[in-house]
């Protein structure tokens, strides 16, 4: 008998230390909304995204190859930069065969730590690319760590609530002896039918629809296979692999 | 219009320093079992409880004032140690007018950390005291971190489905922004009308059933109100409050 791969979740960044990362494809899951923009700017045909850490090295790298810096700070666009982190600023018109750099809250810090602890492979998962992210799951038979951006470390329902979707669509592939995945299953599934419905109860709901309107982000975040291409980080950028 | 106190969910002691420990009554939560043993101890009739986080350390302060030495590492009585960390020990024929010194992999760690963070007050909590934690917290009036001893910094369900039952409990009393507290009582609402079915998914379960068949500890320390004290940590001791 073939002994499956195992799955894990990690529920923050904080907790990246306690996972075999070295030996795992690691998911970078920010729904609201680094990983939702990352899938979006690929599907409408970005050469690739570039993820930094700070404002000034987005600027200073989308100058130097013609790219587009963007990026956000606290749900709002970034000091310094014109575009923000929303999946709807990326369309065809504006970002095909462009190179989009883009830096964040918790996704582009979390996919750094992930590099740093050497991961095997590195994707880009949400609502938006879910299909993509499963059937390469399901192919590639190796470890899995999903892991979740949060928010500036704390856990978020929003993150949890695609890991959940994802081990709900996988786990029979899988070994899961993991307390974090059983609970996001759980979660997924008593709310799959209406995620939107649930949104309300998300502190990142109230941040992004309340101060700031983005209701239309939100639903595009939590929408299946509206962008469904698989982001893969390949020396320093994420493009996309077809599978 | 009186503001409400905050009640947030810690899900590991990892995450700890993202809560203002210094103005909140934290409830340390080691369902499986220190916490559960504390209150059975306490109700027992035991003087105090004297946590401390070494085995060595545990007979040390025994010797000196004549108490009994206990604890567990990785669900079993620890090296050197005669009794371990099962409620059902402590039985009021065995530990009435006594001493327990009493050593454990998770929750006694986390009392300390909360400590060292200066903590307001630093209750124990769980189901066998649940009725008892939440009149408290109801009464004070004051913020409170429901604080979950995990595994070994990771996540786990037991303590998470306490943290739910509390705030199912007693939310109306408290602002709730936070995305753990709304996951947790989701997930215990889900399963509160049969804990014991749920349990077999935990990863604790297995380690302490199916390794050290203690099915009767997990029917304990999943049962409400059967050794219902309040533990309030005070002068290096956790000691019966009366309300």
């Amino acid at each position: 008998m073939t002994v499956k791969p195992t799955l894990h979740t990690c529920l923050s960044p904080a907790l990246l230390h306690l996972y075999d990362v070295s030996s795992s494809i690691v998911i970078i899951i920010d729904v609201f909304r680094a990983t939702s923009t990352i899938a979006a700017a690929l599907y409408n045909g970005a050469k690739s995204v570039i993820p930094v850490d700070s404002v000034p090295k987005a600027i200073e790298i989308a100058k130097n190859i013609d790219g587009i810096a963007a990026g956000e700070r606290d749900g709002k666009v970034a000091d310094g930069l014109q575009y923000g982190n929303s999946p709807l600023v990326y369309s065809k018109d504006f970002i095909d065969g462009k190179t989009l750099v883009l830096t964040t809250t918790n996704g582009t810090r979390l996919l750094q730590m992930a590099l740093d602890k050497n991961a095997q492979t590195i994707i880009a998962g949400s609502f938006p690319n879910i299909s993509a992210v499963c059937d390469f799951l399901i192919n590639e038979k190796k470890n899995v760590v999903l892991g979740c951006a949060g928010w500036k470390d704390r856990f978020n329902l929003e993150d949890t609530l695609f890991a959940g979707a994802v081990i709900h669509r996988i786990k029979k592939y899988f070994q899961i002896h993991c307390d974090s995945s059983v609970m996001a299953d759980a979660l997924y599934t008593k709310h799959q039918k209406n995620l939107l419905a649930f949104a309300p109860q998300l502190t990142h709901y109230h941040r992004l629809v309340e101060r700031f309107g983005l209701i239309d982000d939100i639903k595009f975040c939590l929408d299946n296979d509206v962008a469904n291409v698989l982001p893969v980080y390949e020396d320093g950028k994420l493009i996309v692999r077809n599978t």
